[in-house]
C-alpha cells in the first residue's frame, strides 16, 4: 500500500455538492489502492468574509498590539468547517474517515502569525491512522505554535500544508487538484496552441509561479523541491475515472523529466510598474541610497536597468516594483530627492513582463538571440530586461503582451511539445 | 482582586457592532477593579447555518457510522470565530485580551459528543493570565475529550461553559448577560406588573428553566448549585455604567435569600400534548407495558393521573408528552392496544401547563388551596395536576393560559414583590 495525499482548493469544496464530488475524487484513489490524506482549503469565499470581519474588529488599526494571533484563529476556522463537511460526507459514503486540524496532528510552525512557517510534523499517530485504513481529512492552510496557539501560513498556504504533510507522511505523491487540469506552455486564454506540460521541474514550476502562473503557491514549490516530493497539478472538474494517471501535470526532479526541452512556458504579468529616476549623480552610494528607502519601507524592487544620461557626469536608472506599491515607491524617491540629488522620477503602469523559462538553458546557447528576434519580427520594443540560470524576462508596452506571448510561443516550437 | 466571568449569548454578539457593545461591558468591569473572563457564544444565526451543513453533509443518515464528532468541529468554529473578534476589539480599545478555546484552557469532558460533559477544567494557566491583568475571552459551549478531539456541550451549553469556568476560577460571581434583564416573577408580556426577582434560589430557577422560563440553561442552574457559584441574570443591551450591581437576578443559594418569599414566580408552556388511553384492564403490568414502550422509543412522559373508568373493573389514564413527541407516542401506544387490551386512546394538544413556583412550599401550607380556589374563581377547569416539593403544576384548556397566569400572579402577591 502507498500514501497518497490529495488537496482541494477553496473553489473545490465552494458548497456541499463540489464537497460530495470531492470524496468521490477521494474514494476513487482509496478504491485503487491508495492510503489516502486529504488536505482541503475553506469554501470558496468563507476566508474573505472572515477576513473582513476582523477588520471591522480593527485587526490592522495602527499603533495598538497588532493582533495577529486572533486574526488566525478566526480565519482557520473557515479549514475547520470543510475537514469537518468533508470527513461527513466521506462516513456518509460508507467509509471509514475523520478530521486532523493543525494542532490535533500538529503541524508545528514558528510564531509568526499570519505567514508562519512549519518546523515540524510529528505524524506518527496521522501515519498510523491512514494506514489503518481510515481517510485523514487535514485543515489545511493552519498549523500551531509550539505554545499551542493556533497560526496561518499566509494565503495559498494549503498547497503548503499538503506539501509538507506528504513529506511528513513519504507519500508517494502530492496531487493538487485545482481549477485547471495542468500547467501549460502559455496561459490558454492567450495562446489556444497552448499545451498541458505532462511534467515540469520544480526549478521551472518555481519560476512559472513567481512570474505569474497561479497554479502553485511558490513556498509549496520550494518545500516540494527541498523535501523531494513529487506534485502532480490537476483538475478537480472531473469525475473519477477521468483522471487518471496520465493527466494533469507533474511537478518533480529535472532528472526525471526524459523529453529534454530548452524553453519549457511562456509567462506574463501586468503586476508591475516601471519606475525611471532620471539625472543620477555618477557617485559612489546613490544607488545604495534609492534602493536602500525602498526596501526599509518593504516595497520589493524586480528588475533594474542603469544607463548613462545624455549629459556624461549623471545616469538614468529604471526598476521595476509590483504595481501596488508604485505610487508609495514614488513618495519614497522624492522624499529623498533632495538629499539624492537627481533631476526627475516617472513612473510608467503601462508595462508588461513577458519571460521564457526553461531549464535547457542551462546547457544551450541561443535562446536569447531566439527571443529578442521573434520579438523585434514583430516590432515589440524591449525596455529592460532581466536573467536568472532558467529564465529571460523582457519588460515590454502592456498592449503588446499577447503579441508576444504567442510569437515566443511559436519560436520556441511549443506547439509542437507533448 | 477579585475575578469575574461574564457570558454573552449570540443576540449579543450578533455582528461586530454588538461585538463592541460587548466589549466596553467587559471593558467597565474591568475598570471596576475585577480580573475579567468573558464566555461567548457563535453570532446568532451562526450555528444554524453550520448545522444545516452538517445535516447537508449526511451527519444525521440512518444505519451509517454518526459524525456525531465532525458535527462538534464544524459547529465549534462558530465560537471561535467570536472569540477571536471580541479579543481583536479588545485590543483594539487598547486592552490586554486573548482568546481561549475549549482544547487550550483545556475545558475537557467526556466522549459524548453533541452532549458532552464537563469532567475538569485545569485552570492553572487561564488563572495565571487573567492574575497579569489580560481580559480572557473564551469560546463557550466547546470542550476537548481526554483523547483531543473536540466536542460541544449541547444547545445552550456556553451558559455551562461559564459557571464551569467561574467555579474553576473561584469567581465571585458568573454574570450571564442575555435580551431580558433578569428573571421575573411571570411573563411579562401576559402580566404588566410582573416584577424583577432581585434574588432567585437555585433550586426555584430549576423548576423555572424546565418549566418553560428560557433564562439559563437547566444544566448550568445544575452545576451553579453544585458549585455553589452565585449566577447574576442579566441584560447586554444596555451601555456600560447603566448596569450596576443592583441590576438583573442574583441566582444563589436560599439562605443567602433574607425576603422570604412562599411562591416566587409563575410559569406557563404550551409545549405539552395531553394523552388518554380509556379502558385500561385493571391487572398488574399494564402500565408498566404503556410507560415502557414510550420510554424505550425515548419519549418523556412528564404529567401522569389514573382515573378508575365507569365500568367497574378497567381504569383511565391521563399523562402528558412534548408536543413534538405527540404523534409518535400515539403510534406506539396504539402499536400495543391488540397486546394491552384497552378501548380507546385520546390525544388533545389544546392544553397548557401553568405553575407556581417557590421554596416557601416547603414550609408552608395552603399553597394548593390559594392555587385551586384562585382557578375556580375565575372558572378555570384543572385537567391534571403535579407537584413536587417546591412548585404546583396544573394542565389546563390553552385558550385560559394568560387569564390564569394572572390569577395566580394576583393571588398569591406577587404584584407586590421587590
Amino acid at each position: 500500500m502507498t500514501r497518497l495525499v490529495m488537496k482541494f482548493g477553496g473553489t473545490s469544496v465552494a458548497d456541499m455538492e463540489r464537497i460530495a464530488r470531492v470524496a468521490r475524487l477521494v474514494a476513487a484513489e482509496k478504491a485503487a489502492g491508495h492510503e489516502v490524506a486529504v488536505v482541503v482549503s475553506a469554501m470558496a469565499g468563507r476566508t474573505n468574509e472572515l477576513v473582513a470581519w476582523t477588520d471591522a474588529a480593527g485587526r490592522a488599526a495602527p499603533g495598538l498590539e497588532p493582533s495577529d494571533d486572533e486574526y488566525d484563529l478566526v480565519v482557520a476556522s473557515g479549514e475547520q468547517v470543510t475537514a469537518g463537511l468533508l470527513a461527513m460526507t466521506l462516513r456518509h459514503m460508507g467509509h471509514r474517515a475523520r478530521s486532523w486540524l493543525g494542532w490535533q496532528i500538529p503541524i508545528l510552525t514558528d510564531d509568526a502569525h499570519g505567514r508562519a512557517r512549519i518546523d515540524d510534523i510529528p505524524a506518527e499517530a496521522l501515519g498510523a491512522a491512514v494506514d489503518g485504513g481510515e481517510i485523514a481529512v487535514i485543515a489545511g492552510f493552519q498549523g500551531v505554535t509550539h505554545g499551542g496557539r493556533i497560526t496561518t501560513l499566509g494565503r495559498g498556504g494549503s498547497d503548503t500544508s499538503a506539501v509538507a504533510i506528504a513529506a511528513a507522511l513519504q507519500a508517494i505523491r502530492c496531487d493538487i487538484y485545482t481549477d485547471v487540469d495542468g500547467v501549460y506552455t502559455t496561459d490558454p486564454r492567450i495562446e489556444q496552441r497552448a499545451r498541458r506540460l505532462a511534467r515540469i521541474s520544480y526549478e521551472e514550476m518555481l519560476e512559472m509561479a513567481s512570474l505569474g502562473a497561479k497554479v502553485l503557491q511558490t513556498r509549496s514549490v520550494e518545500l516540494a523541491m527541498a523535501k523531494g516530493v513529487a506534485v502532480r497539478v490537476l483538475s478537480s472538474f472531473t469525475e473519477p475515472g477521468e483522471a487518471g494517471s496520465d493527466t494533469g501535470t507533474i511537478v518533480c526532479d529535472e532528472e526525471e523529466i526524459v523529453e529534454k526541452r530548452i524553453v519549457s512556458g511562456v509567462t506574463y504579468s501586468r503586476d508591475e510598474a516601471k519606475i525611471t529616476v532620471l539625472g543620477l549623480p555618477d557617485r559612489p552610494g546613490v544607488s545604495s541610497k534609492l534602493f536602500s528607502s525602498l526596501a526599509d519601507a518593504n516595497v520589493n524592487v524586480d528588475m533594474i536597468v542603469q544607463s548613462r544620461a545624455r549629459t556624461s557626469d549623471t545616469a538614468n536608472m529604471t526598476f521595476t516594483v509590483g504595481k501596488r506599491d508604485a505610487v508609495r515607491a514614488m513618495e519614497l524617491i522624492r522624499a529623498i530627492q533632495a538629499d539624492v540629488g537627481f533631476e526627475d522620477a516617472q513612473v510608467d503602469e503601462d508595462v508588461a513582463k513577458v519571460s521564457v523559462i526553461g531549464v535547457g538553458m542551462r546547457s544551450h546557447t541561443g535562446v536569447a538571440k531566439t527571443m529578442f528576434g521573434a520579438l523585434a519580427d514583430r516590432g515589440v520594443n524591449i525596455q529592460v530586461i532581466s536573467t536568472s540560470e532558467i529564465k529571460i524576462s523582457v519588460l515590454i508596452e502592456s498592449a503588446y503582451t499577447e503579441l508576444a506571448v504567442r510569437a515566443l510561443h511559436a519560436a520556441y516550437g511549443l506547439d509542437q511539445v507533448g
